[in-house]
């Protein structure tokens, strides 16, 4: 189905860095992480179409230099401003190529790190703007688009070892039958998500037991732990959570690349009795080999990693090294929705379950539309998929992620859902928005 | 060998955004990269210490995105500004792992893109300050350190499973014998280096061939050229550079990435009858696996990277993985020297040979004494090892790289050679020193 939109012009980009004070409550504290402020360096693209929309996103950053990633994002301007939009959402395969190719930029990278995150927010951005246009939420609008739509999207650069553009048509073709019936059951059903909340280091071991009862109460079949700062917290941990959930509900643990490769399989060993469901981020996220041999050892055990894997050639590394039982799908890490199809696809075909990382602040807003449409219209299916979800900062979207029984509910609203509040971005603007002078006034920052 | 200084606290982060209007005369270009503003993000480290010397270091950029790479330096000010140097330059081990491990910052990364490269650029600035205040040159302070003291500079996370802390004393100890006399040897025969200028993709035939053919009554015993971005152009270029040279002459070749991992097999078969020595980067610097399957199928061809490789635990990949006949250390891409070390013995461990990537603005100024420093203290040998050398942009150094019979001259000016002259500093700022007001009163820029 071709989806022709009016003409329009990109006439502004409007850059912000906005943060979120959340190690005041050790919300999000990990190993390697104990002291997050979520933030967002957050784009608006604004154009000269009389409907007045406009596209939002953000790279998600944990904090100080998030104002790096605002800078990354200003040098795509050249790319943006003054940008013919092309009336087909197909048209942006070829701007992501443009804006992960810049001749000068990808020095920066390429493909990864600040300057790559940057091109994903800009993507999310132009995502965000043509699903409004379109009047459709994202996973609908890219569920609605034809394999040969979708292919374009797609820059199979260092893939076609692995991923061909005839193979990446024969899976989209091969989950068209049933699209609609499983569109329905998306909408009556939603899609299953775990809880990441109740696990978080900081919190005292009585909030960790309520916290994991009341996910389960809430009809969530999953909750995560992190682990990996200390043995003995780790395996006193497991049992609290194990006995507060009882036998049937898996437990994931993320350890957040704390661990040697070889201290990864010693630690997972000594956790085994709790029945852990998958171990998360072992080790470094460069680790391809590491991770395989981690993956080889600790079996039933399954490895899940992917919220820091750069881009889709690292990707397809692990998979091609046999190292993910999970793959772990970020919407900020890599170069936007164009990645993400890519990826989605590769792990299509190598059999590989994606569950989308969230948390953060808008993160179970995007993936959620990742993962749906990859039910749609990729993968076919729901079985051992499962959608992070943390009960934070959703307040400050337009529209934010809704978990009913357990599960996401399918978007409704047209877009990427990666609009912020206007009044929250005015609060959360930092140094300089109310609630950061609030907390320097309180001389905590 | 202890080397105490007087204390110091660092009283300025001064950073600059410096860059070369390299892309008006086509040199350094290839086939990823057709137009490059060869740049610098700078970083000044100034000291209450009363012998005033400063420690200078840069991220090395090709233009567009240096004002990210200059962000990213800033934003490491809070682990600067006010600090207390250690009086042996052991102490700058703790220093990195302070730089890389910023629990906010490494997400941006980790240890990879701008905010990587930024470490890099502070902690060779940090090297540079140390090696001035103890009046050495850099690859002299490094040698005289004992290997004790070289290892405790080490940041061994992910590397343990390939090499340990005593398989780096074993090496560093296995290189002590000897020691004497290859710095002498240093200090008279210089260290070997290879032309890369003749071989820049916008360079037209003739002077292809003249620049060949001075390499080598210059005293350079390898070229290189840029390939990769149209077959029936290399054959041609090959050709007659092979002509220039005769038999005895090293070409290497180099595609920057160029290829899907195939392809570049194919390609590189076809040049075989020029008997390329290695080819270099011939796919993305992600493809750990790629750059195994290459290197397997273009044997006797050597395969080179390095460059682009983002940290020790990537190397350590490719190391791991068998992908790499050559290791080419870039001084500005990891998190400086204390990476380097890292590096330089983990290629040490698996019998790799280290030629440095060089060129752009400042490289050949650094890696040499990387270069030099690995033939004194960690490899002992200067076999099938080679630095790259390009012969532009030197003049802005104050202690510029020196070539004579196509070798390195052993630096013996005390720092790490990072330092720019105040004058091009001044006239090189962008975009308001007096080179770019000029360059855009002509309507170039």
């Amino acid at each position: 189905m071709t989806q022709r939109l009016t003409r329009a012009r990109i006439t502004a980009v409007d850059t912000r860095d906005i943060r979120f004070p959340t190690s005041r409550r050790l919300d999000g504290s990990d190993a390697m992480h104990p002291d997050p402020d979520y933030s967002a360096a957050y784009v608006i693209l604004r154009t000269d179409a009389p409907d007045g929309l406009e596209g939002h996103g953000f790279c998600f950053t944990i904090g100080r230099g998030n104002e790096v990633a605002v800078a990354a994002i200003d040098a795509l301007r050249p790319h943006l401003t003054g940008a013919e939009l092309g009336a087909a959402p197909a048209d942006l395969g070829a701007v992501y190529r443009a804006l992960a190719g810049d001749s000068q930029l990808r020095w920066l990278g390429p493909d990864k790190g600040v300057t790559h995150m940057a091109v994903g927010a800009v993507m999310n951005a132009l995502w965000d703007l043509y699903a409004k246009r379109a009047g459709k939420p994202l996973w609908k609008l890219l569920a609605d688009l034809t394999p040969e739509q979708l292919v374009a999207l797609v820059d199979f650069r260092y893939l076609t070892d692995a991923l061909t553009p005839e193979e990446a048509l024969r899976i989209l073709r091969r989950a068209e039958p049933g699209k609609a019936e499983r569109e329905a059951r998306l909408r009556a059903e939603g899609y299953p998500a775990y809880a990441a909340s109740p696990g978080w280091l900081g919190y005292s071991d009585a909030r960790l037991a309520s916290a994991a009862r009341r996910a389960v109460a809430e009809g969530f079949t999953q909750i995560k732990l992190k682990v990996g700062a200390d043995l003995e917290e780790d395996l006193r941990r497991c049992r609290i959570a194990r006995e507060a959930v009882g036998p049937d509900i898996r437990i994931a643990l993320d350890a957040n690349q704390r661990w040697e490769p070889g201290e990864a399989v010693a630690w997972v060993q000594a956790l085994a009795g709790f029945d852990p469901y998958w171990i998360e981020e072992p080790t470094s996220p460069d680790e391809i080999l590491g991770l395989a041999a981690i993956r080889r050892a600790v079996a039933p055990v399954k490895v899940a990693a992917g919220e820091h894997t750069a881009n889709r050639v690292v990707f397809k590394q692990l998979l091609l090294a046999g190292a993910l039982d999970i793959l772990q799908l970020d919407a900020c890490r890599v170069g936007g929705v164009s990645e993400h199809l890519a990826i989605l696809l590769l792990a299509a075909r190598f059999g590989v379950p994606v569950c989308p990382h969230a948390g953060g602040v808008g993160l179970c807003e995007l993936v959620r539309h990742l993962a749906m449409f990859d039910y749609v219209a990729v993968s076919g299916t729901r079985e051992d998929r499962t959608v992070e979800y943390v009960d934070h900062l959703h307040e400050h979207f337009t529209d934010p992620a809704v978990i009913a029984r357990g599960r996401y509910t399918a978007p409704s609203v047209p877009g990427f859902s990666s609009t912020l509040r206007p009044e929250s971005l005015r609060a959360y603007a930092y140094p300089h928005g109310a609630v950061w002078l609030a907390e320097r006034a309180q001389g905590v920052a």
